[in-house]
């Protein structure tokens, strides 16, 4: 295996001093208070092994990268029987998710847009006990730390002013695609995606995915098959509009979030994050991207 | 001037036979009690004799030709600024309403297609001091009638199932094209929709459309050129996905609604309202349309 | 009736001054080469007396506006069939005109835009022994003059970039709803739309359209119910994607062209034919436009 | 590594006697004619071990399969500049690949559909010296078979009936991204598609995809960075609308033709190609994606 530490310090400091000209995340206004120049990378061996760089232990919001927890408790618990409510292709649109949703009768294109982690988030809902609770506790047995927790100024932040999602949830609810009420099912969704975590807490908590579905404590949560079938998705559906590119300059499995990080893993190899707040016009970070363009390169890693 | 009471008899006559063989709107709970066999149609020319046949002053919900009315009302309060806020294109397509909305940046195509007439809701919520009220005044205004009212059981079940037009709300409101909350503009819009009136006080309501902008009564409430652009929307726009379809086949602005009704009005001469409540598959009146082919290939009046 | 006169006169002379500072169609190179500055506009009133102004004698290329010359011989020889293959709503969409057509297989939404011409154009191939001589021959009698002709420069300067209308027409033959060969249709296509005519000329031929199906010369063409069908596909469909607007702002039927010419027409009262080549971002003349919004308010006249 | 002629077998043996109740395809004349029972799977591994069951060696039309040769062959002639003229993001959408090229200004999504793969054709012509030739001898190297031929009667018979990729190449015309003309580029395009090649032939050819750019003959072709970029592509991209599907339930890279042939791939591990020419309605052979998901599953090998 390459010099990760090497490899990665060489990246960020490549990339550390480049100009912060993008934006960051402001549609959610807690959101836009972030420092444009935070930037850290973590990245964790399949042997445990961990490698940090910069403001990696810093918590942010990780927004739609919860999309790949609330899927896979899903799976967890009703396994197949997910995708008779969301279909799993590329999404491919720029610009209509809701005219995607409006032409294939409510059925989302994938779990990993909004529309289809609505539908995993209404999933949830009518399985967990205590959706909010069950669900952060879910986190914290694949991360082992249970310091991780919600962050409730971005979740009502996001509860004003998320219009979009609630179109959605209501065209979803129109469709019969949603069996609890567009408020309880939101206020979930907000939740799961406000959660507050480090580049390092999520390394921990996506071990599973590298390690064919046990988590970095020694729990099987998922199987094989079904770890396999989250990283496919991720491949084909983790960054919004720009899946194709990232598979093609990145080549792994990722999902990127709003506020800025990133988490991409090579199967039995590693898991990396990055985080670095200013995206680019499709959403995705814009240093993230480009440090893991770099760190593959270097390494010579990719599924491909 | 033809001998409109035979000709609409006649018409009449030859239509009341034929089975209902479509569906009667159900996606309204409420709407889905009207028995499919009312049938009834009612003239009202320019010297105001009116004509009448079967089931025309029988009261009926007249939802989206309501539309029509509050547009009106919009133009008498803010005039041409409501064009800052709706197009006025026909819309063209059968499926994807919201996805249009997206591909548009929040500006509805015309005002009387929902999101449209969502938005002219928002506006008399902005402009009326109690638009329920208020709204309903005009009504009373332009019929002559106070005895119209709102049927709330309709307003209620529309607020409990109507999941696409908070879904189109939730829509403008991202985009910024909703200035009052998402909740008390809809409110607004199931009671406008929820009016019951017969086919007579449609025609006496409607009477300024023919008249000027003069209304039964004798009041000025809208200036020519306002009247001949409602006209003009009417026509191009007041028939769904069917819009080229009528003008093709009937030759008259007009505006449907999903409660089986029709008006329909050639300027300066007369109008005139249909009801039967079974709908065909783009939710307009059957039997309706077919009694305006006829009645206006029999008197040889359009506007071509 | 006003002194159509005077009106066309005082509306001539308030637009002429201003400005051409939009674009002459240059997709068709031979178009590139009209001087901008060029302004005709002629009126032909129901009892024949005829009213110009400016440059309303000189020819221009009359492009799109010959659709509604070939869809009216297209009813003359198969009247109601045409329906089977070219659908009557307006098409809406500025942007995926042939979207739609592989949206609706095959079907075009209405015989005003490109891919429904081509339908028409392969209707007239199949039905006329000689289509090119024999659509003249109809333009002819219907004007009265016999000196009206093809442009070949521009007939062939289409043929050789008419990319977008050689995929439409592939497209139409791969839905099987183009009976004859993509060459042969196109050449006829191109050689119709190639047709230079004056204003004067263009009021002339469009008599019929006024008149009840009764040409200038007086010869009965098309019956009243076919003329009045193809007046209300003007209305809704004659302006590519500002159809609305226009029955909007001038309420009449019309027809645009690339050329700069417009006509429109109020049945059984005039006939108006307007020429400025610098045309809107949608592909109207901006002054025709404005004259004709300029015409019915001052005179009054709408079908509104 | 696993038994994989064990593996292979059992598979074969387990679908072989399935009926083959779906359409071989026909909208090209010449490729309907094939018996729908036929089936072949073989298997090349990294080692150059080969293992074959059934027709595997048997010559098909490889179709869309070229697809990624000519990619291959851009790449080696033009290298990045190829992304200038298409893009790398899943398409998506069922329905309207020439609607997605309107609205993207004539970009194809990806060279793996048939927009983008005559956008590569244009380049190939643009490169070559004779077109065809170079590009069949470029196929000779990579298998080392010079017995691999064009199937002329395949590819006259797509020239005469291809009336969508006539449309899709004129409007890539009218968009300035088709340097060459028309009728010169599709010739090329079909005689690429129309290549006659077994199972066996398609494993030699695409070695070099698993082998870092090193053809079975040992030759490098292409860079390892060029080859994780084509795989990322199959990955994404190369099963039309079950591309997410494929990736899903298959974890490989891979590419479909309508000729019922599938090649997919482990990158430095093996190289299979499956032939049963019975297609699912979304146009992949039914067998082949059923077979591939077994022997993955079989062997619990993927790239996830």
């Amino acid at each position: 295996m390459p010099d990760f530490q090497k490899i990665i310090s060489q990246v960020y400091q490549g990339l550390e001093p480049m100009p912060n000209t993008g934006k960051v995340a402001n549609y959610i206004p807690e959101l836009a208070h972030v420092p444009p120049q935070k930037f850290g990378i973590h990245l964790l061996e399949m042997n445990k092994r961990a490698h940090s760089v910069g403001d990696a232990q810093e918590l942010f919001s990780i927004q739609s990268i919860s999309k790949v927890l609330s899927l896979a408790m899903a799976m967890a618990a009703i396994d197949e029987k997910v995708w008779e409510r969301v279909d799993v292709e590329p999404s491919g649109d720029p610009f209509n998710h809701l005219s995607l949703l409006e032409q294939e009768n409510g059925i989302p294109r994938n779990p990993l847009i909004n529309a289809g982690a609505i539908v995993i988030a209404d999933i949830l809902v009518s399985e967990l006990k205590k959706p909010k609770e069950d669900f952060l506790e879910f986190v914290h047995q694949l991360s082992g730390d249970n310091n991780i927790a919600y962050d409730e100024a971005v979740a009502s932040s996001e509860k004003s002013t998320g219009f979009k999602n609630f179109a959605a949830a209501n065209l979803l609810k129109s469709y019969g695609n949603l069996k609890n009420d567009v408020e309880e099912v939101l206020d979930f969704y907000f939740y799961q995606c406000s959660l507050s975590m480090s580049c390092a807490q999520l390394c921990d908590t996506f071990y599973l995915f590298i390690n064919r579905g046990v988590c970095k404590q020694g729990t099987q949560h998922l199987s094989l098959n079904q770890i396999k079938r989250i990283n496919a998705l991720m491949l084909t559906c983790g960054f919004y509009d720009e899946a194709g590119e990232f598979a093609f300059e990145v080549g792994l499995p990722g999902k990127s979030g709003v506020g800025g990080g990133i988490v991409a893993l090579l199967p039995e190899h590693f898991c990396i994050t990055t985080w670095s707040p200013v995206l680019n016009p499709k959403g995705n970070s814009t240093k993230g991207m480009a440090a893991l363009e770099r760190i593959t390169t270097l390494s010579g890693l990719s599924i491909f």
